[in-house]
């Protein structure tokens, strides 16, 4: 009689889960991989698809399709809703999984600090979905100004405010300015897109905060020349339908705007609900040296649902390399006792560097050593992006389209699909 | 004292009222073109969107952007509600323009033959938003299969029936079986996607009916190679959520289906009912030889929305060449008007040939004389479609795009965006 094949099952296809699950191909053992959605999505563009640069089928490809030669990963399509420990079940809407090894790694929910009532108005930036009605909203903030015949109204149309000064933050400010100074410059007749304000809103000392700090003011320069107008130790105290209120030095101040993006925080996803266990001030899972949960050696948590310090003692930051480190060191847990074979080294973090691009003019890069500012910069960055992006489908594509769209400053993604009516404003002007 | 320049307002920038537009850059008149989306779409590869070919962002252009260097049209992105045909305004949710030359270019929806309950069961393929919606269902359809166990619900999720043989029936047949029996075939674990059905249904004697005999019997032969079932003399007498029921040689039976693509009828936009006039029986207003509608010159009707017999006494059919025919020639009528000269000339509408496509194999071709099928022609509707992409942005992309997926059977836009919870089965299994 055949021994049954140990089953090992990953929730979430991001960076972590989607690594763990290749890293498990040769592995004696059947392997499941669910998402929610039936694509992975490569996060660090995100903000490109937000800002009509990219189409979404630019930086997310089928799931199937990236595991399909790998016989012993099967993917299932659906929404998880628990665990049941005991029995090792995952709990799915509809149907319930067994596993003999789980590895969790559903990512992270944009966090405001306590204060849910502002998602409404300052959406974020972590699925298509979401990206796809930025878009919409950043768009149609343009048509609802142009047929706008009250001034202050039109200037708050015309208020983007980001909050929020990390990669996301600037890569989106950068972003915006361009599409308002160079794509759409022309595209009315009554407003003049160029007017459109930009607003960078930082809580803390500097932009970039995890760079060096000449990096940052590098970066800071860089968004004032593309027109962006960076306020730093600024914390945001409201959200609402009329704009943003920021505390500064202690006086209150209102930004106007019809349009917040919120890349300010980030907390974990329910995986701690479903485990029934404490998280950090995040609403992240402690995990162990070996990225196992406490009392049972067989779950795992990585990615940015968990809190790991390394066997360095280093607070592991939450980004996508980190994750796919993790993925694949959970892969090698798993298929050590798969096989029988002693492994016991702990996890340990090796921090590649730090990438973020301020329009297309400019990117800061630090790897290693090595310290890049300015035009340079911005095409390794585009580089290296291209080459993340290797392996899976269509990178030719996308080089392609990039290439098109630095020569043009077109931005030929710029639709405004789904519901325009439900998005019309709250306030007629 | 300067004259007043006169006002052309264009409701629609399909083929139709964009043609109209750009054809009257160079008229002294201030052109106001209106659409819905902030998009022209281009139509004829819409079915390529609906079975995850192309993104969105390769078949539509935003307006603005197509008409930028023409400062004297102006877009506006609203919901037209009315007329006001008394004193010349046109009626938005939020807004009146006025005119003094009015082209209505609203083209048509699906049309149900006074069945409109069956829209709900078997939608068509008009907007972007019917597109992805249809892929949402399409590959929904194939996840749903991949984990229901019960034997009878897996065969009804895993047949696709498609109402109506014409080209837009035909192309999607053929890309619902090539996704089933190459894209998708090696993708899933319990199910083989090879063992889908794609049933095209159609009322009359043969498919493609406005090609000659030779070319429908060259399309069905090659439907038919690619594994779709074809049915000719089969009306639809009904759709529901368990399929379709066709008549055949006065024999009723059913055709169990989760997916139904409806590509059979068209029906005519509201503006009938905005002109208060009559119809004919697809809801089309009737045009005199200037295209304007009786009892007002200054009101034109053009493209699917109108039923035209043209100066030969053809009766102009609903495709996008006779459309942007149409745009032309009531631009130059109403310039000729503007600048005071005399033009009398009636529509007179230049076939220029049918093109159909039949999976990646084969095409089918009518250029006047000339008829051609198999490989060569579709490399010839290949051609003849990215040559008439020219001029808007992005060519270069599409093409790149499609050798791409030509070489590698990939679909790098096989996305399921949207809500997933809301399209998920009706019926669990």
């Amino acid at each position: 009689m055949k021994e049954r094949r140990p089953k090992v099952v990953i929730v979430g296809a991001g960076f972590g889960g989607l690594f763990a699950a290749k890293a498990l191909a040769g592995t004696p053992a059947d392997v499941v991989l669910i998402d929610q959605h039936n694509y992975h999505l490569f996060q660090p563009l995100l903000y490109q698809v937000a800002t009509a640069g990219l189409a979404p089928s630019d930086v997310a490809w089928p799931i199937r399709s990236i595991v399909t030669r790998h016989r012993n990963i099967s993917v299932v399509l659906g929404d998880v809703d628990g665990l049941d420990q005991k029995h090792r079940r995952v709990l799915l809407r509809d149907q319930q999984i067994d596993f003999d090894y789980l590895v969790l790694a559903t990512g992270a929910r944009d966090g405001y600090f306590g204060h849910e009532e502002w998602r409404r108005w300052a959406p974020g930036l972590k699925s298509v979905n979401d990206a796809t009605a930025l878009r919409r909203r950043l768009l149609l903030a343009f048509e609802r100004a142009e047929v706008c015949r009250d001034a202050n109204e039109r200037e708050r149309l015309l208020q983007f405010v980001i909050v929020g000064a990390g990669p996301t933050g600037v890569e989106l400010a950068g972003a915006i300015a361009e599409l308002a100074h160079h794509t759409l410059a022309k595209d009315f007749r009554r407003i003049d897109p160029r007017s459109a304000k930009v607003i960078l809103v930082e809580a803390g000392p500097r932009v970039l905060p995890t760079f060096g700090e000449k990096m940052s003011r590098y970066a800071e320069r860089s968004l004032q020349r593309l027109h962006v107008d960076v306020r730093l130790n600024s914390p945001v105290i409201g959200c609402d339908a009329d704009g943003v209120t920021i505390g500064q030095n202690g006086v209150e101040s209102k930004l106007p705007a019809a349009t917040i993006l919120w890349a300010a925080g980030v907390a974990a996803s329910p995986v701690a609900r479903w485990l029934d266990v404490g998280t950090d001030r995040l609403g992240r899972v402690k995990v162990g040296p070996d990225l196992s949960i406490a009392g049972n050696s067989d779950v795992f948590v990585i990615g940015d649902a968990a809190r790991v310090i390394d066997a360095n003692g280093v607070e592991v930051p939450g980004i996508a390399p980190a994750a796919k480190q993790q993925g694949r060191y959970v892969a090698r847990v798993i298929d050590a006792r798969v096989r029988h074979r002693p492994d016991s080294r702990p996890f340990r973090y090796r921090h590649a560097g730090n990438l973020a691009t301020i329009g297309r003019r400019s990117a800061v890069v630090e790897l290693g050593r090595l310290r890049l500012k300015g035009r340079l910069a911005w095409w390794l960055w585009g580089i290296a992006h291209i080459y993340f992006l290797i392996g899976l489908p269509s990178p030719l594509i996308v080089s392609f389209r990039w290439l098109w769209e630095y020569v043009t400053y077109g931005r030929g993604a710029r639709l405004i699909t789904g519901n325009v009516r439900s998005e019309l404003p709250e306030r007629l002007c």
